[in-house]
């Protein structure tokens, strides 16, 4: 086993300090991973203060990973040592319900194993994400990161990237399509990006004009702040693809109201509670509510790959890992611009 | 003008009573039917009770008309005298915006003219129901009851019919699709019936296990009582489209449990609150909740067709006028089996 440095909370809620954990050497279809880089999701916080509930501990969050191949297993065909990959959101998955075999192992129906805070499949030992110089990985699950992508910027990717590109594709940003981006943080400000690549015509939608000039520099055509209550009258109805990335309470019915007859609205955020959803809102225009959860491997594939041609990549604040716990504290407060980014150098002492 | 007895109710919430009408005599492009059947819809109930506000009274209900052409208008090409015809829920519209032009009358974005109470667009009068024996309509707006529907039964096809029609067929309740209709009243046993013949398997969700033999006897493959809470796990994943035809309030993130991943839920009833919606219900397997309404003259045209082809007919219990008043309290009781149906005769006096 290799003695691995990183960063976990102890226990629910403790802050994040460093820690020591083992990775194995790589098994046959295995590769070992040196960690440049890793982004900081806020469901990294949410898991860290156990704010879901069921949390494993002691927790070494992160799944937004950039690094270098360090070592392959025998029948590792598809990396090399010394190729630059990324690992999302997951490590493993059944490989035979009906979504793996489409590709979407996100949706497993027996679970998907995620980076961190999961259980491996056969070992049944707890996963330890990106807060650590290196991450032993299924080939079958890591990415290729293309050429071109600054490594550092491509972490977020892994996780805000595909959460917004896949349902941007599925549900049709293309050509000349009306789309709004509900806030602007982590996801938001790479769903402005995307979309706009894509071609869409994109709107953003934050509570206040603090951001206009920010998101009108990221690409987007026109900006509304949610507060001034014109703006759900003055947009009503213009949109075919609404992308809600909000995670705080807010009127779903007031967002729905944003679509044109047979668009749809994406939700990417979990509020704590449920909302009340008006079943008129639907009805009367036939518009649909949905939710999309990051994406499978060959799509995340097909998204960093669409991310290099376009010239795409997170607005990202580097930090040392030391820095962790006040990176936390200034994401609850949306004090980011707009992903924190852990350079893994800072671990490795040098 | 022609004087035509009606019922209607005088004021909000006042009992249907005797009502004389004046319907005009065709104009170049309209037709004059002799009404043989109007169907009984809840949203009759709730008008003449005006418990959805900003009712016109007094109001003459119903919109699930089936007459004989009693005139036609000059420019009327379309149809002859004596032609057994159709009239739903909306009797004009702009004709003009996007939907109106795609067919989809229903969205018309300057509002469609319903059957009653709604306002004519030229003269501003107010438009009166089926509840009467005669009605003037814009030729473009009647629908042909094709030879083999029984007239009586084939009246609620105009609104339930239709309503359940056009999200079954938009939403893939073809061959070997499992859908599941929550609720056995007017609209869900048509869609019992109409899901079969498209060849979708089906499975009826109803409160108890007191409609279960119904269910099965119109069509159904599986039948499930919602107070069961073991029906929820039983049938977790299970279905590719669910029609909810329920008005009352009840649990829409149990019933989203009942997709499986790109299921579609779609909403046809309008529960008096908004009901809480937990986002992860549709992130976790991306599950989509929409809503429909009724249909376009040219869908509910081909759903008549596809009715005759396929011997669909509501199962009815046919009145006279004078029961009005006792069949409305019934419905609110969910007393009958599955709409009524005025028989017109009653109120022509022989």
């Amino acid at each position: 086993m290799l003695r691995t440095p990183a960063y976990a909370a102890a226990t629910a809620g403790a802050p994040l300090a460093p820690f020591t954990i083992e990775r194995r050497a790589p098994r046959a279809r295995e590769v070992l991973i040196d960690i440049l880089y890793c982004g900081i999701c806020h469901s990294d916080v949410h898991s860290a203060r156990d704010e879901w509930g069921g949390g494993l501990f002691p927790m070494v969050p992160g799944h937004e990973i950039v690094g270098r191949i360090a070592r392959i297993g025998a029948d590792v065909a598809s990396f090399a040592v010394g190729d630059l990959v990324g690992v999302g959101c997951f490590v493993d998955s059944c490989r035979q319900c009906e979504p793996c075999r489409a590709g979407e192992e996100q949706y497993c129906e027996r679970g998907m194993t995620a980076t961190y805070n999961s259980r491996e499949r056969d070992t049944q030992l707890p996963t330890y994400g990106g807060y650590s110089t290196r991450i032993t990985v299924d080939a079958d699950y890591v990415l290729h990161i293309p050429d071109g992508l600054p490594p550092d910027r491509a972490a977020p990717l892994l996780c805000a990237g595909i959460t917004t590109y896949s349902p941007l594709k599925r549900f049709g940003a293309g050509d000349g399509r009306e789309v709004a981006v509900i806030g602007l943080g982590g996801l938001g400000h790479i769903a402005v990006k995307i979309a706009r690549a894509m071609g869409a015509r994109v709107t953003v939608l934050s509570s206040s004009e603090a951001k206009r000039d920010a998101a009108l520099a990221l690409g987007a055509h026109d900006f509304a702040a949610t507060r001034d209550a014109r703006t759900f009258k003055r947009l009503a109805r213009r949109f075919d693809l609404v992308l809600d990335t909000v995670s705080a309470a807010h009127d779903y019915n007031a967002c729905l109201g944003l679509l044109r007859l047979d668009g749809t609205m994406v939700l990417l955020g979990i509020p704590e509670r449920p909302a009340p959803l008006a079943a008129y809102v639907l009805i009367g225009r036939r518009r649909r509510l949905t939710g999309s959860l990051i994406g499978g491997i060959r799509e995340t594939q097909e998204m960093l790959d669409f991310c290099a041609r376009h010239g795409i990549a997170a607005d990202i604040e580097l930090i040392d890992i030391a820095r962790i716990n006040e990176a936390y504290d200034r994401m609850v407060r949306s004090d980011v611009r707009y992903r924190f980014v852990i350079d893994m150098a800072s671990l490795r002492g040098g």
